[in-house]
C-alpha cells in the first residue's frame, strides 16, 4: 500500500509517447493530433500534473506543426529542466554506469576486428554498414547516452514523479533509482481510469 | 590560504607510485624496495595518514614480494574502500561522462570504419593491432573507465585527502570534484617537506 499523497501526482514524459508512431496510436495518426488528443483528456484530469524536460520539449517541437497546438498545452505540459547543479546521484550508480561502458566498449572492439576480417570477402560498403548498426546497437542501446536521457531521469526523481518512456536506458536507470514508470503503450488507459473514478487515484 | 587543519591531512595513493618504474625511481628500483623506502619516509610524518582504496592495494600485492614487505606496511598505509552506498555525486557528474562517453563512441567508430577501408592494403595482423591500440586510447585514455578509478577519485573525495596519480582519468574526475592532486614524481619532496619542517605542515 502506498501512503497518501497530499499534493497532485506528477508525470514525466518522453516525446516517444508522440512521436513513436507504435506508441501514439492510442493517442492520434499524427504528432500533432496525439498532443491534442492528450491534452484533451489531461485537462480533465486535475489530480495530475504532466511535466516534460526542456530538452526534450525542443526535440518534440521538431515533429509538430507549432501553429496548430493548443495554447492550452505549455499550461498543461510543464517545461521544466532537472536542478542539476544541486541535485546529486548515488556513488554505485557511478560503478554500475562506468562497468556497463567498459563491457560495451570491449564489445564494440571485438565488432570492429570482425569487420576488418571480413573486408575484401565482401562487399565494403555493406560491411561497413552492417558494422555501423552492430557497434550502435552494442554501445548505445539500452544505456543512457545522451544529456537528453539524463535530463528525463533526474527530472522523474526530482519530482518524484512516474516516469512514461520506451527509452531502453532510461527504463533500466530509473529502475536503479527507485523511479516508478510506466510504458506509453499503456499510457491513455492509465489515464482514463482517474475520469472514471471521478478524479481519484485509481485503487 | 588554507584554513588551519585541526585533524592529520590524508592522504590517498595510487598503485603507480610505487609500479610505474618512471614515477617510482625516486623511491626505488622495485615496487617491493619503493614500498619500503616510502614506508621508511612515512613512519617518520606523524601529520598525515596514508591511504589505499582496497581495490588498488589488491592490484599492488601482483607486484610486490610480500615475504619482503615490513610489518608496519598495513599500520601505516591503510586500506578502505570509498563508503559506496552513502556516498553522492553530483548529478552534472553524469552529464559529463555521458557527453564524454558519447564523443569517444563515435571517434571509435570512425577509427574501425578507417581500419576497414584500410584492410587488403596492409598486412591484416599489423592493421587490427594498430586499429586496437587508437580504439582504446581514443575510448579509455584520459577517462575513468574502471571501478578501481572510481574508488580512487571516491575515497579522496570522502577523506578531503590528497590524490597521488598518474592517471588522467582520475585526475580530470579529481579537478571536477575539487579533490587535491599531486603527481607522484613530486612525492617525496612534498613527504620531505614535512620532515625538514619538523612535521609541521609544509608553508
Amino acid at each position: 500500500m502506498k501512503p497518501a499523497r497530499h499534493r497532485k501526482d506528477r508525470v514525466v514524459l518522453d516525446t516517444s509517447l508522440f512521436v513513436n508512431p507504435d506508441v501514439r496510436s492510442a493517442f492520434g495518426g499524427s504528432p500533432t493530433e496525439a498532443i491534442k488528443e492528450f491534452l484533451v483528456i489531461a485537462r480533465k484530469i486535475p489530480a495530475l500534473e504532466f511535466y516534460m524536460p526542456s530538452s526534450i520539449f525542443k526535440e518534440l517541437l521538431n515533429f509538430v506543426d507549432q501553429r496548430e497546438l493548443p495554447g492550452s498545452l505549455l499550461a498543461v505540459l510543464h517545461q521544466k529542466a532537472p536542478s542539476k547543479h544541486e541535485m546529486t546521484c548515488p556513488a554505485f550508480f557511478l560503478y554500475e554506469l562506468i562497468d556497463d561502458i567498459r563491457d560495451r566498449i570491449n564489445k564494440g572492439l571485438r565488432i570492429a576486428e570482425k569487420a576488418v576480417r571480413s573486408a575484401g570477402k565482401v562487399d565494403e560498403r555493406e560491411l561497413i554498414q552492417n558494422m555501423r548498426k552492430s557497434y550502435r546497437e552494442a554501445l548505445r542501446e539500452g544505456i543512457i547516452d545522451s544529456a537528453e536521457d539524463v535530463d528525463l531521469i533526474l527530472l522523474a526523481k526530482e519530482l518524484d514523479a512516474l516516469l512514461v518512456t520506451v527509452d531502453h536506458g532510461a527504463i533500466t536507470w530509473a529502475e536503479k533509482l527507485g523511479i516508478r514508470w510506466l510504458l506509453p503503450g499503456k499510457f491513455k488507459d492509465y489515464l482514463l481510469s482517474f475520469i472514471q473514478d471521478g478524479q481519484s487515484a485509481p485503487s
